[in-house]
């Protein structure tokens, strides 16, 4: 991996060094809607290169990562005369460093580039990997390319700006690298509530550390995404059936959350099927009962959610539902099956331990 | 350089060889309106894998290298349900491989690629380098990625369905390449009439082999553009000055025929300044003169083209005029600046040796 990855509070300090150790370039910050007014302020109060850097502002949200958006950028980025030694720096959640990542990777055929995540999950998973791109003709991140920032500067102190939710939400994926790594480091996970009483950006800030660590050994380990990379579905068979399940229902859930249940509803069906230990299993699902509360389902829900997770596109065919799971915390099995009846039993023992059997 | 290079007039069977060894995936043409017409339908009768293709035709021309264009080929590409297996098969001159090469190069972030060039300078020039991409906002090849194809098929045999005057101009890039290489190759292609009485696709063939070369040789020396590879400016600082000229004055010349006239008053230049012989200059002379008629000015005229020189963006400053020139045929010196009066002397000499003094 060629992109320097900075953890530090110290944001404004850590952008001017690599400005300077670029020989002071034209910067240009692309910020979204959300944080031009609540973020781009403190960095600029923080760090000469933001305080004299253009800004190019896009529409925020998922829908926005559009053509229409990038073509308005690659504009601006053409009036600004940028170049191929401008610094864009890329001050958002992942539909920023998506976009703008995109905008980067082809403006001239590559200019210079820093991430600056500004959401839990935009820094555990967005700024690793290199993917970059853009929602076309319906289909999401259709067009794009793998083009990995010079450095992605991963701090917690702008998340003071997010809702509590939206941290929870992130939060969820660094549970899994958690589960995905070892018991030190899901225990570190497990004594920590990230947003009550209060956030605590310091305790944060080296549990993202070891989150992105995860991500990237299992992303390196297996670049084409052919074998472990598919460790990180863990929670995704059941916690996408959930969510498309609430969003059917006209009262959708934020994704992390859908994944915090799934991967409970999956605890249990590694039990069943791989004898995942139990003791794991209850503390995980008492903090996940605690910090996001529980999906509410009956038994007359499992066969419409049984039906959402054979639509899945992890299936290799419409019998079998491919599942992730796990042996023992840090040993995941990649291509399970389960058949409904499991499946099932699962969903059973799920809302038995989050309380609402 | 991970691209294959395939120089053949088999080229519907060497088509069918590289789809078969990637497991004979979709494959989809891009055409233009010209190789839609003159060229498909050959390669087609010749090939079973093209036979079977789906056809993606663009507009043809430079000002169609826009993004109107590419959004409509990202569009065919999505409804044709395109993967990243996919092979795309660009069948055109420079336009066609640079748009139809960006587009495969960011639909879902990265396809296969096939470059069949279709003229001579797209042959020697486009398919070789891997820059990609369409203009934008006024600027030439704005917006645009480094993308390798997988391979280019490089013949001579669609040439046939170029008028003259188009593999001429494309020959004049093949000269260009013979002088910065060595006697022997300069020897090969002033021994050669492209297209006099008849196009000979037989014995072009290996010329062109010989020029990608040499091309292949300078990009790999120098990927940065910082050294060497502005060698490939020879006969390119008065080639513009006389391409800007003719087209100020209404009467617009191909940019081979420019560049062809450009290095016979740059080769006076480089004996003037470095020494290079005066037989290989009268050689080469005659050669232009005999094949590209010549560029007809009066000494009225060079105010006009010293002007349009110090135009050119190479300079460094507005008072010096940047060259590269030769002190011997495979020995060139970039970096390379004159006075005006120097300048105005080779002209002389110029008109001289193209007899319109």
């Amino acid at each position: 991996m060629k992109q320097k990855l900075i953890f530090t509070n110290l944001v404004g300090k850590a952008l001017d060094d690599l400005v300077a150790e670029a020989g002071n370039p034209q910067v240009v910050i692309v910020a979204d809607t959300n944080t031009a007014v609540f973020v781009l302020p403190l960095l600029k109060a923080d760090s000469k290169a933001a305080a004299d850097a253009k800004v190019i502002t896009v529409k925020s949200g998922d829908s926005n990562k559009n053509l229409e958006e990038l073509t308005s950028l690659w504009k601006h980025l053409s009036e600004l005369e940028a170049g191929r030694s401008t610094i864009v720096v890329n001050l958002g959640g992942g539909v920023v460093s998506d976009m703008a990542g995109f905008a980067a990777a082809t403006f001239k055929r590559g200019m210079k580039c820093i991430n600056i995540p500004t959401t839990v999950l935009a820094a555990v998973d967005a700024s690793v990997g290199g993917k970059t791109g853009i929602n076309f003709n319906g289909f999401k991140n259709q067009i794009g390319a793998f083009y990995e920032p010079d450095a992605a500067i991963i701090s917690t102190i702008f998340f003071n700006t997010l809702p509590p939710q939206q941290i929870l939400s992130g939060y969820a994926e660094m549970l899994k690298h958690g589960l995905l790594e070892d018991r030190e480091t899901l225990g570190r996970l497990l004594g920590f509530s990230p947003v009550r009483p209060v956030l605590d950006v310091a305790g944060l800030l080296p549990l993202i550390e070891a989150s992105v660590g995860v991500k990237v050994r299992i992303v390196e380990t297996d670049l084409t995404e052919q074998g472990i990379r598919k460790a990180l579905n863990l929670g995704h068979t059941i916690g996408h059936a959930f969510e498309s399940f609430a969003y059917s229902h006209k009262s959708p859930v934020p994704h992390g959350y859908a994944i915090a249940w799934g991967i409970v509803a999956e605890l249990v069906l590694s039990h069943m099927m791989l004898g995942f230990p139990s003791d794991v299993l209850h503390n995980f699902a008492s903090y996940v009962r605690e910090n996001f509360d529980a999906f509410d389902i009956t038994c007359d829900d499992y066969p419409a959610l049984i039906a959402a997770m054979r639509q899945d596109k992890k299936n290799r065919d419409a019998d079998s539902i491919n599942f992730t799971l796990l042996e023992d915390v840090g040993k995941p099995h990649i291509d399970q099956t389960a058949d409904p009846d499991h499946i099932k039993a699962a969903l059973d023992i799920y809302r038995d331990l989050m309380g609402i059997a």
